[in-house]
């Protein structure tokens, strides 16, 4: 028996900075204005999943020790990649019932948002999504939680293999994470003084690529180059080895195969390295921005779980937070980088190679993805 | 002689991170994609003031040397904060003809705008506005070239605070900048943790913050606090000392003036240490969202030049880059804090005080100013 | 009644980091090796002079939870810089018996160390002490416990500030931490590029000061200079205001003296600003080596209560950790930087003026100290 | 003709943070104190192999511009790896004499200066080495150039690795540089927190490693785990796959080699997850201390020269500069971690496995190094 509102949190889908931050806000707020209990949820639908008295003990939130969560990466709840969701559904939709939750606010990316929303419509709860994943794809949010922070840990990672592809005089690929999206390789390659961005909504070709650094070593009297690699480009069709080789190893990269390729560009072999960031990406202390997102997100859902308008995400517009319809969101996510936007021309104006429309064919694409 | 089109770039005001990539952009813009010539001005106004031949071939800016420009702090075209531009108003226009300028790119804050939006009129220039401040203070603008990166800096001098802080059980009083508006202390407050903001927008009372502190011990069983000032905060009138003593000196702020108050909250003297940030605020290496703004900005004042928009100022707007006019921007500069704005609530949310509306009477401003 | 063996921990004086580093290394070699209970005392003396049944339960130390505490700046167990140990030595005494210590570790600099040093001899303790201080002026070891973060960020503050300092042609003035020894002011000023260090153990002159300013302009082409102050050289006698200043207010420090100084230093008045940095010297993230100097010398306090040998301090000597006699520590410290070292060579190597050997005469310092 | 006393000053073999500040140290110190000539040659032997006047112009150093140098990663002058030295050993030692060098400073690591003291022996050149390595395993000198900062990159890598995989509960290995020495690897994995280290000194068994998985979580609840990895560590003779796959690949490292074998360490499939952090161990800006041995080293090889002491290596040793024989150092490079020095019971006192004694098999390295 409970004789206060009573409120979940939990994280789900890949860790990211901030997410700590978001509970801290929530926690806060619901405590000191709403007096309401807030009930943290281990990892993802499996904390519903198993939902215990015991379980409802250890992680109930009080403002006792949230200080730190401001600056801490990752989340003190836990999360889960892939759930089972799908073969569990009656047991997770049951758990929001044993845990006597009023309102539920689960913070994922558009993968997450998505399963949440569907158990939260045949569960009848009252759910709340806060946007996060450092790829920015979630649609009609400028920001989702853990984004700025990724772009600053790029950015410095640039900064530093500058320095050692300068001192030898190599083209160094730097293979970023991206699936869908690339608005991480594109930002962070703008910032990080990239000469080559691929990502995945934009075709290239290795030509030119090849022609690019050719230019650029005429123009600028400088003999290495960063290329920037989003891990969800596809490969050109028809070239060698690495469609071969992914099959037999799945083990490397795009980045790997961009530099297989550039390797090849003149008569004259091309030094290269490739710098794979893996999951650095993922961690790290949240920026500032992140910071401040992350409790703005935190503090309007828990707005929005007294005013009771649910089905809903919070959302970074015009630099306000808003609320935007979750089932909107779902149907436009993810959000890829626009072609014809404003930053593509910008990375042109500095000179990088973004793509350059040329024709390639649409290939499946190779299964090495690892750095969920 | 010169045949081919001519642009001229110059800094002015405090400097802050960013501007070199501001720079940067201008000049890889202007050149790759225009061919024009771009021609750099030392020392604001002044460079205009001392034009000649020889100041012509030393700051010739082309691709090369540029790219360690985007992650360099300060300018390399150096920079002023007061010039005699009243004094010598008829000789610095003149310099824009000897200098044979087709168009002129001036990054300032509210107040270089302002003198080379007059200058601009009275000279006939064809000038373009980009907007620079770590205080955040232009208006029409969600963000101006520095501010993210001030506020990181900030950020993150308030979490190494904290454990001394901490460890001493003391009230840790941080003074930063921002003589009018209060943008940088309550973003990096909310971003760092802190108890307590006090900005030039909002009133507060000694015995708000004194009471905040004593409710603090007793919420959260702890003994330290973090106060953040911005030095634009008025003394409350009638207080003792600080007024007295900043006549005298001139050399103590109000950082100094709040640990004084602080330090009588209570019967028990409350233990208290003041920490001056002072221009460390300014400097640093520029943050990933400070490069693209900064990229952004610069690459679109070349378009503008290219299109003939002149009196305008770039401005960040929902995500996007758009012109707005300078007249516009110089009439509602500096841009405070609002009060009834979004941020504040989230401020409070967090258990922050943040002023409390308490009246207290207009008087002058302590002369204490010394961070410019 | 307790059946395992027990030492108690305990941090002392001004905190920086790494202390918490040495607190987890002490609890977990003691746990896992010896099977010992690990106590930690709260606020240094006080903890011993409160000694009660419920403090002893609140800070039992185990293996839980203390992963955290390597990376963490400040102590988990508090500390003060002035006790009141003359007026209540016997208390304090008896405290370690109350609490039944079989050991006692104790984190300070030498002024802390002294202290303990002679509560055990009265008491009868068995004591073991680990050096910590910014100012990395304990005698008898290289390294202490927080030196090597503070260089860094120091070092880190003038490559910010020199950005700064650069844009606007300015002297700028940084005041670091140092009373007695200037170490800190030294190396990272050599680290951190620096034109003129002035510390504590080398007489300077402002005229000296001047000459080098000039030079520096002539001899590279630069208009800027950093100057870094430690917070304790005196004033040369007979100089203007400042000792003036300084009794009156007791807020100025020697930055702002040498500032005033070089400000007339030519006919045409140099622009200079001041930034004291602070207490963010003592924050932070420890650095890696500071983690490895704590954890080396946690373990090996253990290890001396294991093998009986108190009375020592554990130090860092040509890359090892030894174990030196407490009272030879306290007869040579603090140990000042040796102005026939080889540090005083390499900074002028490089061109900066760390004193000329000229004259002053000893006067009582300001009281201006308030960085403790 | 020349009327000077002429140095020149190279780099050779991979890069590192630091070189700059050796560069900055040497050019200040010959010609603020000596007046010497300073030549910079580029990329090791290859600038000596194609020694030109016009090289000779356009490598002149001086003081103008070297103020950045202190605090810029990588070389300046260019480094190369792999010298085809002995193809070309008269054309070498002819440059030194076309150069008409009086003196030859050479930095390097273990290799390079072995090549380069078998080519001054030949060449009867004046010659002096300057140790750096972020492996530091050159012998007779407890520091080398770079393996500070390089320590602090991977400590901060792991930092911000744990927050991941705590919230996804899995063991992260994380792969770092070193193949003949676990300097690296011992060093940031006690710093940073490590769970497991494996170097190529210290044999160690998957069972070991699995029996210490299952204890940590037995004996601290948590779940996730840190294994560092070194580059350099042999796989148990008789494991499955990673040979082959290496051989097919040789994409692969000794990283995935350790995950596939940790995945199957229980009954239940243990997470894992693998990051090689690659090319950013030799980036970044060089660490305060890293700064202050790269000038300590300059200003010493300077003095050296000075003195007509060839044949030298400059070292730190006790805290302080000094000269060893070259001789003696290539004898007893690379220099190993010693498996029962100092650092090995420590990590072991914080309850680190770092390898068990029991035997294993040598067998040929895998062919998967690709660090360089």
């Amino acid at each position: 028996m409970k004789n206060r509102k009573r409120i979940g949190i939990l994280t789900s889908g890949g860790d990211c900075p901030g997410l700590n931050a978001v509970i801290r806000a929530v926690v806060s707020h619901a405590t000191l204005t709403y007096d309401w209990e807030v009930l943290g949820i281990s990892y993802a639908t499996q904390g519903l999943l198993e939902a215990k008295a015991t379980t409802l003990k250890m992680h109930g939130l009080d403002l006792r020790g949230i200080d730190p969560l401001l600056s801490m990466g990752g989340t003190i709840l836990g999360t889960i990649n892939k759930g089972d969701t799908l073969a569990h559904t009656s047991e997770i939709i049951a758990g929001y019932q044993m845990l006597e939750l009023d309102a539920l606010i689960g913070i994922g990316g558009d993968g997450s948002l998505s399963i949440l929303h569907n158990l939260a419509h045949q569960g009848n709860w009252n759910f709340i999504g806060v946007p996060k994943t450092i790829d920015n794809d979630v649609a009609l949010t400028e920001r989702s939680v853990g984004f700025d922070t990724a772009v600053n840990t790029i950015t410095n990672a640039l900064n530093s293999l500058t320095f050692t592809a300068a001192s030898h005089d190599r083209v160094m690929i730097v293979e970023v994470m991206g699936r869908k999206a690339g608005h991480l390789a594109l930002q962070a390659g703008i910032a990080g003084g990239a000469d080559v961005i691929l990502i995945p909504e934009i075709p290239y070709s290795i030509e030119g690529v090849c022609q690019h650094l050719a230019q650029l070593r005429d123009r600028s009297w400088r003999k290495f180059a960063i290329v920037v690699v989003a891990e969800g480009i596809e490969a050109v069709k028809g070239s060698a080895d690495c469609d071969g080789l992914c099959q037999l190893t799945t083990k490397c990269g795009m980045g790997q195969y961009i530099a297989d390729q550039i390797s090849h560009c003149s008569a004259e072999k091309i030094e290269t390295r490739v710098s794979v960031l893996g999951h650095i990406q993922r961690g790290g202390i949240p920026s500032a921005l992140d910071r401040l997102v992350a409790t703005a997100f935190g503090k309007t859902a828990v707005d929005l779980a007294a005013q009771g308008k649910y089905d809903q995400m919070v959302a970074w517009q015009n630099g306000q937070v808003v609320a935007v319809p979750l089932q909107e969101v779902m149907l436009q996510s993810p959000s890829p980088v626009d072609a014809n936007g404003y930053l593509v021309p910008i990375a042109r104006s500095l000179g990088i190679y973004v793509g350059n429309g040329f024709q390639f064919s649409q290939q499946s694409k190779p299964s090495c993805l690892k750095n969920d």
